[in-house]
């Protein structure tokens, strides 16, 4: 049994991008080289939220509509008022996604759908550098 | 420390189908004879989800009116005129519950309250088989 | 390798009570001695739940007003008719939530970002003695 931990660095547009990191973790496991274990995907900070879905257009339009409907970007939050930041909606949503994801593998290979992608959801209301820790452990 | 693996797989309705399969995964952790760690449950695909609830008929009816409020069956997805097969809700309601859930246990013994069980929830317009991985990691 | 679990307990006042539970679990972790792994923290019982937020009192509301949207304290539920124990919007904030968050660390520090406290959500309609597990693997 071993422990790896490796922090990749996405570059987001905010305002609820939603990028398909598969492959980037996917790298991390075959270059780890454990066969059998977990990988878990953490995102750092309290604006962006890890999740899975189907990544096509249709979809993405359809979970930005979810995040819309959820919390609203244009409402009024009781965040803003304490730090003028007007990123309330952002925070609520990060909360409600969740930061981390714990997915199986085995042969070197995550247990994941076909059409089940893991995706980095940044909410934030401008462009940000992202860090994502993939921790694998496993033999 | 050792890491094992197992599918189980379940026969749904789809349409909301709420599951129990505490059994099943007490039973995959009493088999492998490890006594300390965690186990991590994982469903394969976009359209399901695994979360914990009492389980019981009041609450799987308002779990169910949960999911119809948060995606309701009836509206209309982008994600539908991708592909044409009607099950938006069911991939956003997927996004929205997870995939997976780690609980840990002792003495061979995952730490669930009397009253909180492991639930599969299939969220697909029509029946399917499900793939379930019991992912066990410990002493 | 080697895996612990600790219970550390909380009483709550119920009815929404948030708390951060971040430098608690960060004592688990150091007096552990371990320095690479993941930690996973799960609340046992099906009327809790574990997040993470950015907290401060402005977004203790606005997460308070959000759970409160999604499962209106003063709705009838069907859960309430079966037990009539009044708290069938816990249940259904603790499913929404979720019991469980498993977040990596590297030289025995966990990766969360600077605003990113770990919350426990206790929802129960009354105040309760709170069973908190931290699991952690590692070297």
């Amino acid at each position: 049994m071993t422990v790896i931990n490796e922090t990749l660095t996405f570059s987001t547009r905010g305002r609820c991008d939603l990028i398909n990191i598969t492959e980037h973790v996917a790298d991390v496991l075959t270059r780890s080289g454990i066969r059998q274990g977990t990988v878990t995907v953490f995102v750092v900070g309290s604006t962006a939220g890890i999740t899975t879905f189907e990544y096509e257009p249709g979809l993405i339009k359809d979970m930005t509509d979810l995040y819309e409907k959820i919390a609203p970007s244009k409402s009024s939050y009781s965040h803003d008022a304490t730090w003028g930041d007007a990123n309330g909606f952002s925070h609520i949503r990060a909360a409600f996604t969740g930061p981390s994801l714990t997915i199986p593998f085995e042969d070197g290979s995550m247990y994941l759908g076909t059409w089940q992608q893991i995706v980095l959801a940044d909410f934030d209301n401008r462009p940000r550098n992202r860090s994502i820790v993939v921790n694998i452990i496993g033999s």
